[in-house]
Order: structure tokens, then sequence, then C-alpha cells
């Protein structure tokens, strides 16, 4: 049976009628994947209309759920005639779109509010998703470094990491893979390219893959082959690792996003090194790679149990080396818990 | 040095100030791929502002472009104070942007129509990085053939492809690869499952990927075996190639996406199963996998030569089969020119 969350967000919303375009959320409201379609919510039912490439696939998918899938014909205006007032998810909506409805006549609402709280939440089976994905991320790094060869370019790198995640179960990749040799790591995200791997090179990357619609994240860096010219490198892994730890140990049900993100900030700003933290501690992970709840230095919002998000501290040289070690973690009975967790201890391959 | 093409865009456009969030717009003007930013040209200048992930990596791709680096700090309507009109793209302009804007008092323009035309139109840079992705997509499909095995799922096969397009050199895939065994193939956006393969099943798979930023997309139908079940199939197939030539036979530039897509369809009718070919014949190709022009029942869009875009006919029997063939064509002297080529002879394995 599909997990939808018609009723759920409809209630949350509190407007007669809940209308989206947006993948994310039609996919969060119907458990089905697609490129096309609107999701509408109203006291009687919920209806998915889409196009003839789903139109099959979606009535097999949702046969017997609480959502009725309808071939759109459009137009939208026509759709909504029974409605005096609809919710879309204003900060995401397009204002050629919100401007047809209007002048349809239609009072228009926010929905985002009740989406973000709804989604950030895991329930059960959005966790047994993410944890296999996370699974899948580690198995496939471990599998991953037994073969990473000097010559190898980045781009081949990705390649193997990719294909062991897609092998080992996932849909594909839950944003593009970064993997960066050498100076390339001091760019928080370089775009993986064909520099070529040497003895002694920083190997930063940062991955994830999907399962059932929802993502992981997580990151490792680690040196191949150890020239003995790292002990810059290699103090500096250890105020990352212990500043990653920081949170996980500290970081507490409740908390805003700006304290979680404190922790770390902190413990670099003792060190004399937060002006090299150039990035914000982590982001909500679920069907979006990033969502919220956000852990940046202005973030107010509350991270409460059951969310999932990244804690991914990481400290950047320019035109020298970056460090970045990440996982994906959860909050649970108050406190986080890793969902990744190959190892962190310096690997040197 | 980078490809930037603010100027050309800037000039089309013929507002004080172009303004663009669109990641897809953003690359377009600057050669460079991130998340976050905003690209903004008027007269004197053009200006990407991106934050500290983004800054050193695009300092050093655009050093010596007509581009410059900033570093984002915000808000956006300090860094706007200097103008009085702005363009934005406003069929994707978020609402809430577009009324921060609007609120501060600028004039709002719409840049839409400038940027579809310019990106429609391929430069000789532009081809080349849609070549070299067909090139890989052709080569990669054919090492994919004899690995195609017994009891393999669809989820394996798409993983055994998209590492071929990798290892050759490709980013990543320019959408998820489509991979629907027997009566999967009859839904035309089939989710890529755990199927298994059986002697005699019919493969479709739907499939393409990225090079320098663009995208290539291609369509193969086959069978794995011959049960000498498959005589409708046989000639269906034949009715689907058919439509698929005699498209690139008969279409001109100048033409409509709708009258384009009138080839195949008529042809269809002919044979009593236009009803069958439930999606329209293509769409338009480049650092999107869909973008203008379309070619569709109800698109007046002009095809030009310099245009990119999919010619897929299909035919789809609900929970029996579906065919589907597509290649990716560019319009060249007023004529279609396949950039993918592998053979479309009907395969059996």
């Amino acid at each position: 049976m599909a997990n939808t969350n018609v009723r759920e967000v409809y209630n949350a919303v509190g407007a007669e009628a809940v209308l989206t375009e947006r993948t994310d959320l039609r996919y969060y409201l119907t458990d089905f994947e697609s490129s096309f379609g609107y999701v509408l919510i109203d006291k009687n039912g919920a209806y998915f209309y889409t196009d003839p490439r789903y139109f099959e696939g979606a009535k097999t998918a949702l046969k017997g759920s609480d959502v009725e899938v309808r071939l759109y014909k459009g137009p939208l205006t026509d759709i909504l005639k029974p409605y005096k007032e609809i919710a879309l998810p204003l900060s995401t909506t397009y204002y050629n779109d919100y401007k047809k409805l209007s002048d349809a006549g239609l009072v228009i609402c926010d929905s985002e509010a009740a989406f973000k709280k709804a989604m950030a939440f895991k329930k059960p089976y959005e966790l047994d998703y993410i944890k296999k994905a996370c699974e899948i991320t580690d198995k496939s790094f471990l599998s991953l470094l037994p073969s990473i060869k000097e010559g190898m370019t980045e781009n081949e790198v990705a390649a193997e990491l990719e294909y062991l995640m897609r092998k080992n179960g996932a849909s594909g990749t839950s944003f593009q893979t970064i993997v960066a040799f050498g100076e390339n790591s001091s760019i928080p995200h370089h775009e993986t390219g064909f520099r070529k791997l040497k003895f002694g090179d920083i190997i930063l990357i940062d991955y994830g893959c999907k399962v059932g619609g929802y993502c992981s994240d997580c990151t490792r860096t680690f040196l191949f082959g150890d020239d003995k010219k790292h002990s810059r490198f290699k103090q500096t892994y250890e105020y990352v690792l212990n500043a990653h730890m920081l949170v996980k140990e500290n970081l507490r049900e409740n908390m805003t996003g700006k304290e979680a993100d404190a922790i770390a900030r902190n413990y670099f700003k003792e060190l004399g090194l937060d002006k090299f933290f150039t990035h914000s501690l982590g982001h909500g992970i679920g069907i979006n790679i990033h969502e919220f709840p956000y852990l940046s230095t202005k973030s107010e919002d509350v991270l409460l149990n059951g969310y999932v998000f990244s804690d991914e501290p990481g400290l950047y040289f320019e035109g020298d080396f970056g460090i970045r070690i990440e996982d994906t973690v959860t909050l649970s009975g108050g406190k986080a818990v890793s969902l990744t967790n190959s190892d962190k201890k310096l690997i040197i391959l």
C-alpha cells in the first residue's frame, strides 16, 4: 500500500483546498515518483492529476489508497472552480502560476510551513528508507577503498562509487558525487574532474544515494599513501573530527539550528580556525538532499526528535587543502544518532 | 577560457539589468556549475554572486572572462539599489522573490523569451558537448548489450549502463535511467525496479548522460531472446521505427513543433494506432533534458537550424508492451541530423 500523507498535510494547512505541483511535495503526498502532475486535496478527497506518461503507473501504485489518480487535461483554473481558497507552497510557487490563480479570483494562502514540519519529522517508513540508503552509502565506500589506484581520475573514482551504490540497491545518487584530489579538496563544492591521483594526495569524497526516493549524505577525507608531508593535514583532521564529534555529543532536542552550528563553530574559534569553516554545519535530509531544518549561523529552525540532518564541519585552506567529515544523523530520544557509520579515524590507503 | 553568454543575453533582453538565480540559466551565463548564486548583468558588466562553497572555484574558472565573481552577502535588494528596472525569467521566478523586488520599488520585466531563444540555438562549443555526450551514449549502449543476462534486475541493468557512461567520460546521467522489462515497457515513464529479466522479455531503455553540463537522450527497445511469441511486437516495432524515420526525413527548418509532431502522429493515425501514441514527439535538449522547443500537438515553437531536440515516437499497450525509439537530433542545413546513432534495426539478444 502506498505511503500517502495527504490527510495529515491537509489538516495541518487548514485551507479549503491544498494544491501543489512541486516534485518533492507531490512525491511526499503520493509516494509516486513523477516529473509532471498536480496534487489537489480537499475535505472530501485527494486527487493526483498527471499525464499519460505516468497515468497507468500511478493508478497501479495508488490502487486502494486515499489518492485518486486523474488524467490532467487542464486548464488548472477549471479544476479549481469548486473552490474559493487554495493553499500553495508560496516560497516555491512561480509568479506566473500564482498570478493565474489569483486573477481567477482564488484567495491564496501558504502551505509551506505545514509541508516543512510534516516532512522534517520522518515516519518509520521514511526512516527505514534513509537507513537503507545510509547502509548502502557505508558499504559502498568500504568496497571502493581497495579499488582506488594511482593515476585514476576523480571522475573514475566517482564512477566506481556510484556503480557500487547502484549495485547495492540504490536507485541513484542523491546529488552529483564530489571527488576532490589534493589541492582540489580546498574547494568545498569542487566539480569532479580529470585530475589524476598521485601518491600522497588527499582525497575528499562527498557522496550519497537514494532508496525509495529518500537521500543519504556522507563525506570522508583521507590520504592516498603517506608521503610524510602531511603533519598539518593530520593535525587539522583531528580538529575537524573533534568538531564533528562535539556536535554529536552535545546536540539536544529543541536546540535551534544556530545553537547546533555554534557547537562546531565555537570550537574552531577557540583554535583560531573559524574563518576557515566557510559553510554551515548542516541541513535537513529527506526526499530532498537539502531541506528544512538548516543548521547555520542564522537558523532559528528548532531541531526535534525524528528529524534527519547532516553534521558536516569542514576547514578549507585556499589552494592548499580542505577537510570535511560528514554523517547523516537523526535526533532520537533527544540526542543525535548517526545513520552513516563508516569509520572516521583517518584512513591512509 | 569560460564560455560565458552574458552580453548576448543582456542585449537580447533589452532591460536596464538582468538577474537570475535559476541553476540552468546561471550555468549558461557563466559556464560554471553551482547550486547557489545570482547572475546580475548591466550595461557595464556581469557579476556572479555566490557563497563560499563556490567562490574560490568560480574565481579560478572565470578568471579573465567578462564575469566578475563576488561573494554574496545579501540582501538582494541592496545589490539591486542602483537599478530602476530588472528583468527576471518570470515563468520560473518564485512569487515571494518577485514580491520582494516589486515591493522594493523595482519595475520587473520578463527575460524568459531571450533566454529560451539564446539557449535553443546551440553554439559550436555547446554542440561539441552534446555530440560527445551522444557518442558516449551510443558507445556505452553497445558495451552494455553483451553484459545483459537472464535474472538481472532492471536496476542492475541501469547500474551497468550508468557505470559505462561514467567510465566513458560522462559527468553523470542526464535523467534517471529508465529500464523496463516485459509488460513494464507499456508504462512510458516506468520507474526502474527489481523485475527480473526472463527469456523472451522486451527491454526498453531510455537513457542519457551529461558532458560539460549538456545532455544526451536516447531510447532503444529490443528483445532478450526470441520466444516466437512476438509477431505483434515485431510488426509494431516496424511502425514505430517508420514514424521515427519519417520525422527525420520530413522535418524541415521553420516548421512548428506541432507540424513536426504531426508527421509521426498522422502516420500512426493512418494505421489506427494514434491513440496509443500517448505523449508528444519530442523536446529541446541542452543544459536541461527538457527545454524549449517542444514538439507536441499544441506547440507553436518554430524549429530553427542549430536547435537540438528529441525524435521519440512511441506506442504503448497498457499491461502488455510498449515501444519507443528515440534519437537526439539537431537541425542543420534545414534538415534533421541524428546525433545518437546506435543501430535502430530490431536487436534480438
